[in-house]
């Protein structure tokens, strides 16, 4: 939660991606992140110096986003000797970072303080069922495919019973980090729309693995394994092992993150 | 335009695809097409004797399609010696076409005289174009990128100059094999969301490239390079020259196929 140093610029990303060929946002010890990548675009613009990139959710392998933000540090200098300015250093990185499937949408100067993860207060998250007989050919690797048909009725029941501030610990990876399971879920809303049924999810903040371990257990409920009135329950036992398994990855994107002030709202965001 | 032989069952199938690996729905002397990976699906059945596959819409190399139909006769011995019902068939080509991006969403038996192609009375078409300065990460090859500001008003006027009965040679591919220009434009319409313009088209038939060539030229009239009323112009010169260059093919999806009884009716289409 440090600021920019002195003589640093703290800049704001707008960031696009498609999360299939990436180990995830962090940073691993083998395999191509999405902070990699646009940490060693960055690197260029500072004479392969090494600049950090922070994220406001740190997404898993495979998760996409379409309104990922973060932030980074660069020398105040550039503005002048380089004619930095918020469009330059989006083209820069999308140059750089040719030809891996992330786009830096809209780029904003922020004040030092300002941190991406920190400063965020509200998180959109998508999760795609593609719910028909035949395998996606059009949204491979965007959806969640199942084959049995889920009825949506009761899956709006049970995730109504998830919406509210709760002790998350039956929808947490048993390796997150948060230090509290309390969570206050604002909205867990299905849409359903021929064979694609998308589900909707808001908070301030989430558990590691939280809305892909919601999405597992509603689609239990879907397919009539569960009555909604199990979730509920598996909510109150306050254990990973009474709720549902993970939904694969490839359903969700982050879509939005949420601040007290739009730091894109100058830029127009994603607008040209 | 025959129709089916004696013993024969003629079923149509609906078919999505991502266009972007085929070389197009036609066989092409070299390069897997969209038509040569069904038909080799469906030979499986018939202990590799050969099976034609006639499609509604002859899409070209990287066009995709989420409502692609198509027909195909099969021996009728097979619906008793083998139980052949559409959703068997609809596995059974699904399994045979792994890993290709081609799924049969539904399929239906139809009369021996019907025709993907010659029945058709209507088609949709979706072209969706990225604008903004950022290249597409999550749409890549699904979207034309245009980086320059569209302005979507006088695109919206010149498009209404396209729809009605017209001779379309201006927007005509020179190979077109159609017969005659003449062409009734039922719908030509923006919607713009974010960054995102899409153009919908409907027609109850198309000469070739006519999409991209009104796409192409709407794009002149966006970024103010054309005055819309030049798209008129354009129109009456019926001179394939006085139009705007073809679009690229990544943006343009055949959305659906329509005919004077929907042959899926009964299969509740994608649902499962």
């Amino acid at each position: 939660m440090t600021g920019a140093a002195d003589g640093a610029t703290r800049w704001a990303l707008l960031v696009e991606y498609d999360g299939t060929p990436f180990v995830g946002w962090q940073r691993q010890a083998t395999g191509v992140s999405v902070q990699s990548v646009l940490e060693q675009a960055a690197s260029r613009l500072v004479n392969d110096a090494a600049v950090a990139v922070t994220a406001a959710g740190r997404t898993d392998a495979g998760v996409h986003a379409a309104g990922q933000v973060a932030h980074l540090d660069l020398p105040t200098g550039l503005i002048e000797s380089r004619g930095l300015t918020p469009k330059r250093l989006r083209d820069a990185l999308n140059f750089h970072m040719r030809p891996h499937p992330i786009a830096v949408v809209a780029a904003a100067m922020v004040p030092p303080d300002w941190s991406a993860r920190f400063s965020a207060n509200r998180r959109r998250y998508l999760y795609r069922i593609l719910n028909r007989p035949a395998r996606p050919a059009l949204e491979r690797s965007r959806v969640w495919h199942v084959k049995p048909p889920l009825d949506p009725l009761p899956m709006r029941e049970a995730a109504a019973m998830l919406v509210g501030r709760h002790d998350f610990t039956s929808f947490r990876a048993t390796a997150c980090q948060a230090k509290s399971p309390l969570r206050t879920l604002d909205r867990l809303e299905l849409v359903v729309a021929g064979g694609l049924i998308e589900i909707h999810a808001e908070a301030r903040s989430f558990l590691h693995h939280q809305v892909r371990n919601m999405v597992g257990t509603l689609k239990l409920v879907g397919e009539g394994r569960w009555q909604p009135g199990q979730v509920a329950t598996a909510l109150a036992a306050l254990d990973r092992a009474a709720a549902g398994p993970t939904a694969p990855a490839d359903g969700l994107f982050l879509m939005e993150v949420g601040y007290a002030q739009d730091p894109f709202a100058e830029t127009g965001l994603s607008l040209p």
